[in-house]
């Protein structure tokens, strides 16, 4: 790949040409996205055939077939296989305006205050599209979602990263509640430069739910400071243990400056269907709708039509109270091996993720390592180790922080739970040997 | 809409307060991303209940039904409602490769040569920000998809733009052919800043199909100034009169500059799948994998599965043959009308537009236009006459030229035949009545 205009290089006089020189854009480098990433190092082509995949965070079952109907249908039909308006179906903003209206204590205007987007991904990416001017500075905490840091690059952004703080591998029965912010940091972090904040409450991956008194004072901040709030909350209908799952947007003053993105992939089980949402007021939803268009023009209809459906239905059937307990129990499968076999983890309040502490583990010091794992944190090896010993793959997390941080997330691996029980009881199963590497 | 700060101002001493000022980026304002479009004054809202719409380029029939069944596959099954690899589903890959192979005489690889984007539009968008830095120039050929210019601009480009020279309004019996690239002008247009060159085969909305000379000329430029070539080739099977189409990829030594954008939207009448496909180097494709990998992360699974039957059942039951021969009919229901009562217009050998030469048309002095009428050009007031007094909308041209240009797109207007033969033949009735309006 001639990425940095690797022809017309000279070799003993003679000059190689290979192709033309095509210079590919900075932001590509500058935003990581040439490097091998974590996902391809731990992709299923790279482990045993075997291997259970608790590595990616996409289900091993169906969507609802009530909304799958609802695609089959719009198939069926002429206008469902065609363009829908760069806001999003009709049909899709009623039944998000339904869902919404109450949580967000709002009379949504579904021409202004809701958009469609082609994944949560593009909708968070249209917003920064939107708002990012050259040098803006982007605040995010960490351990973050790793396509956060080349979506601000691509848009001329420079991320800003703000640790959460894990309780001290000593301490024990850790929460994600546990991870702390230190809002001295995050003040002193702010300049004239920062445009945005980014939240992403439950996280992906600590699980951690914000409080609504973390809340309040990010809230002060971005009152204080004039700050944009982009708040991921795609994981918004799992939550655990009876926590409560605040909305940034619903703290006095702050609609007028927070977007909340969704993700009918999480809502749904349907990550394939790369169809989100934003919620906002018009003077956020506007530009962003204008970037949109141009990225992508609309979203997918025929399964636009089905999330529509989706959420129709979802309260009469009680799809959400559920799906949510049906995670809890998936959470529960695993947790219950960790305690069994005396290893550490963060217990998550939401998300799907569970991260286990990996300081207690050892392995063979001649356990053969590829090269891509080589020179990589202490987090990358346990990750190889559990998937090439035991058969469950996982991701490190070290991944999720920028270099100088990053010996905070080495302390850890990231188990997916978004599986279905007798996948995670086997997993379980095989984890349980783990206990022969504990020192 | 908050735009440009527009609170905190003083009026007779007191503060407005209508919310914090929140400044969009400057690509929205540079991009015309902000501004009231053609689309949204000519949409179906603001015309009368029963016009038919030969405006926006959709269609009025459905994907064909082998291909909807192969959808209908993928919900029923697991993996088809989950992420794909962002490079595309591999069954869909492979289909591609089994199609183009021969096309572009080539032995694709299906890992580093084709890559599924969501929609033409965002593989289009993902090239310019894989290769824009920023100020670079990118030449587009006028009239030009609307599209091109704030994909350019929100990634930091500077459009370039060079008129095809319709012939003079007195010639007779017009085809797409006779409007010519002055190649004087595009070789002056080129400076040290020049990346890019987009060319668009067949034509939207000329429905030119460059010949193989006007590519050679294309070509040895992009050669001779190192230039990649974007090539938009979304109506590739849509090419009528015997006419060829040639691929610039195919000439020699520009595979090696050439990225050829397709759409699964036009090839199998489904606007609404958002599934598109980049063919072109590994030095091209690996660099827009990683855009569009942060952009959208990847395709919808369901409609990738269908594409992929789509074309891999298409070459035994002669699809784009038929199809190809439908849309020849369609555009000469609406020729034959036109031919009829002595109106002119260019004989498109591709795509599915046809421009009428608004030259020859007259309306009453007091015809009431809408104040988003008034001040923009002639075409904008045919266009809207057509649509009120006959019941029949189509799009003016002038919007697809810049400001310096537009005087050359004022004398078209744009009506897409891509819609089924009843509907075409009763818009052909309506249009009679135009006979009345000649001068």
């Amino acid at each position: 790949m001639a990425v940095n205009g690797v022809n017309g290089v000279k070799t003993n006089g003679h000059a190689i040409q290979a192709g033309p020189v095509i210079r590919v854009a900075s932001r590509l480098i500058e935003g990581r996205a040439l490097a091998q990433d974590v996902w391809s190092i731990f992709s299923a082509a790279n482990l045993p055939a075997d291997c259970i995949n608790l590595g990616q965070g996409y289900m091993n079952f169906s969507p609802p077939q009530w909304a799958k109907d609802a695609a089959n249908e719009a198939l069926s039909s002429v206008s469902g296989n065609h363009y829908s308006h760069p806001r999003g179906r009709i049909r899709l903003r009623e039944a998000l305006k339904k869902h919404y209206d109450p949580l967000f204590g709002r009379d949504l205007d579904v021409e202004s205050e809701i958009l469609v987007t082609s994944g949560a991904n593009e909708g968070l990416y249209s917003v920064l599209t939107a708002f990012l001017e050259q040098g803006d500075e982007v605040i995010m905490f960490e351990p973050y979602f790793d396509q956060y840091l080349p979506s601000v690059v691509f848009n001329g952004g420079k991320p800003v990263y703000i640790p959460l703080h894990p309780p001290s591998a000593k301490q024990n029965s850790i929460t994600s509640d546990d991870w702390k912010i230190d809002f001295e940091e995050l003040r002193r972090a702010i300049t004239p430069r920062t445009k945005m904040i980014i939240i992403n409450t439950p996280h992906n991956p600590v699980g951690k739910v914000f409080t609504r008194e973390e809340l309040e004072k990010i809230a002060d901040l971005a009152k204080e400071f004039n700050l944009i709030v982009l708040s991921d909350e795609v994981y918004d209908c799992l939550v655990f243990d009876g926590n409560e799952h605040v909305r940034i947007a619903t703290l006095p003053g702050m609609w007028e400056r927070t977007v909340s993105v969704y993700s009918a992939g999480k809502a749904f089980a349907a990550t394939g269907w790369r169809v989100g949402y934003l919620i906002g007021p018009s003077s956020i939803i506007n530009p962003s709708l204008a970037a949109t268009t141009r990225i992508v023009f609309c979203s997918v209809s025929p399964l636009q039509e089905a999330v529509a459906a989706g959420f129709e239905q979802a309260a009469e059937r009680n799809f959400f109270e559920i799906q949510n307990k049906e995670y809890e129990e998936r959470r529960n499968i695993l947790v219950s091996v960790l305690d069994k076999i005396g290893l550490k983890y963060t217990l998550p309040q939401g998300s799907y993720f569970l991260l286990l502490d990996i300081s207690s583990l050892t392995w063979p010091e001649d356990f053969p390592f590829p090269e891509s794992i080589n020179g990589r944190g202490r987090d990358f090896q346990a990750c190889w180790f559990i998937a090439l010993q035991l058969g469950v793959s996982s991701i490190p997390v070290s991944e999720f922080y920028c270099e100088e941080h990053c010996g905070i997330g080495e302390r850890f691996a990231r188990f997916a739970f978004c599986k279905d029980v007798d996948l995670l009881k086997q997993a379980g199963e095989r984890l349980q040997g783990l206990a022969e590497y504990l020192r």
